[in-house]
């Protein structure tokens, strides 16, 4: 909770060591009848004659407002904050930056390090267990997503947690991973092919290539975010693949693995130095596969710069 | 949405395929303006004349809270579902308890597994990592929490993330694990001495195993979960360590790896067959260190039953 002239940690016994050893700059309480009802309390018995007290409505569930409503009585006036936490968070300082630049390089080093080891016969969970393992190995805390390996027609999901299915020759396999270092997180996608790739895979591979390029090229200080977006699905639609593209072309990162602004159609979001987006379109075709490619990148004064770096051609193992 | 005639699942264009794939029982609707304000419309065109819908106030945010009743408009009379779902969930089907018992399986498996690799100058992150690998190659989806290990002065942190810290010989090593089977949560503790303990360490130890054995002799339908907490509490105050327990003696476990009931002070459910607790007291001295034994046990029609198996005796590796 922060006031004007002080702000203080509400936790619970289990961390009482923690927040000693962790917190610096406020006070911490260890509430004992819950976190919310104690915070609602203190503002109860507060000296101030009226409080009007910020919350963030996209985080608090509707039974902790009410806990929080009932504890701190009818005297305090409840603003739901909108985006202000998140677009300080935006921002990103040189700290900040030093870090995520750290989780891009180990997300990188994951996916080079997979490479040899991606083969016909092993289980797409096995794969993200390895991607897991050498995220750890490499410094990183672990995931910061539940890592994505999608093999042959699964592909075509998006969003696909890995299964016990074995990948095969002549499949499309996506790997979308991510790693949080001491907080911070990356989140860096590519697709290989098990085999030679047909006319059609290179032909869709090359689409998503160029929707890529397309977008990171519209990217720099002062323009929204919608038009980034709008930059890759020109490119689809160029191909009439555009269909065939079902999410937004990105998303802001930062403590967590998605944050504003989005880089989806209609986002007004004005991009600003220090801003970190993934850049991340993508093909489903039902039936045949899926191909996604994505970077971190880092909104510079002049334009952007990838922090994840593992090449972007298409792999053939 | 589940309506007397009817249910729809609400999801976006990423999952398409996949909700065609796995979902039955449900009409898929996939939402392009937002999933919630997609479901408030559907009820805002509804034939009824009055609607009553339940929502989980635990689970919904104020802001889709707010974006649920301006789409669905002054027609629907909002009411706060209260723990309705939680409790239908609480008690397991067959097929649940199997997916449970082999959940349960794995994670004991994995520690077993773990037991010759925990050696001083291994780091915890990297002792994290390798049970978050096995729990994988046993065939489980993933871990049900954050893996976590804490070693020496930092065991002593009910909830301490793995760090780079190296574990050393005569340091107490918490590890507390969990693996998802096919959506089902599994959740184990053991505590390890590296070296020889001191009699300090066994007396410790000795009390929190005849807490938890207490506690699991307080389980049978009918009882209080606040009494199997009581059960544990008075082991401690026995010995005069009741302080140095910070926490509830469990939770249940489902699909989530926090469910109602709490086995905590106060917790007045009556426990039921088939649910699933964990039964997990721990002793915390700052400076000295922690020891938690945390299984997973399934009340039954007389009483109780483990589903975690590993051996409960300190191990001095």
């Amino acid at each position: 909770m922060i006031e004007p002239d002080r702000a203080t940690l509400f936790t619970d016994s289990r961390y009482t060591f923690q927040a000693r050893d962790e917190v610096s700059g406020a006070t911490i309480r260890i509430a004992k009848r819950g976190l919310l009802r104690e915070a609602g309390e203190s503002l109860r018995v507060s000296r101030r004659k009226r409080l009007t007290v910020g919350f963030s409505p996209a985080y608090l569930t509707v039974s902790q407002k009410q806990a929080l409503e009932s504890a701190a009585g009818p005297r305090v006036r409840w603003s739901p904050s909108g985006n202000e936490v998140e677009r300080l968070r935006a921002i990103k300082d040189a700290s900040e930056l030093r870090l995520m630049k750290q989780a891009a390089a180990i997300i990188s080093g994951v996916f080079e390090s997979l490479l040899p080891k991606i083969k016909p016969g092993m289980a797409e969970l096995d794969l993200a267990a390895e991607a897991e393992f050498a995220m750890r190995r490499m410094g990183a805390e672990g995931p910061s997503f539940e890592t994505i390996v999608a093999a042959g027609p699964r592909s075509a999901w998006a969003h696909a947690r890995p299964t016990s299915k074995l990948l095969r020759k002549n499949e499309l396999v996506v790997l979308d991973q991510g790693a949080i270092l001491r907080g911070y997180c990356s989140d860096m996608t590519r697709t290989v092919f098990l085999g030679r790739s047909s006319r059609r895979v290179r032909q869709l591979y090359g689409a998503v290539l160029e929707a890529q390029q397309a977008a990171k090229a519209a990217i720099r200080p002062g323009v929204e975010a919608g038009q980034v977006d709008a930059a890759a699905r020109r490119v689809f639609a160029g191909y009439k693949l555009d269909r065939f593209f079902t999410h937004s072309t990105g998303h802001g990162l930062g403590i967590e693995v998605h944050e504003p602004p989005r880089i989806g159609r209609g986002d007004t979001t004005l991009l600003q130095p220090g801003m970190v987006v993934t850049v991340e379109p993508g093909l489903y075709v039902e039936g045949f596969g899926g191909i996604r490619i994505e970077d971190d990148v880092l909104v510079t004064a002049n334009g952007v710069m990838d922090l994840t770096t593992s090449s972007r051609e298409l792999f053939e193992l």
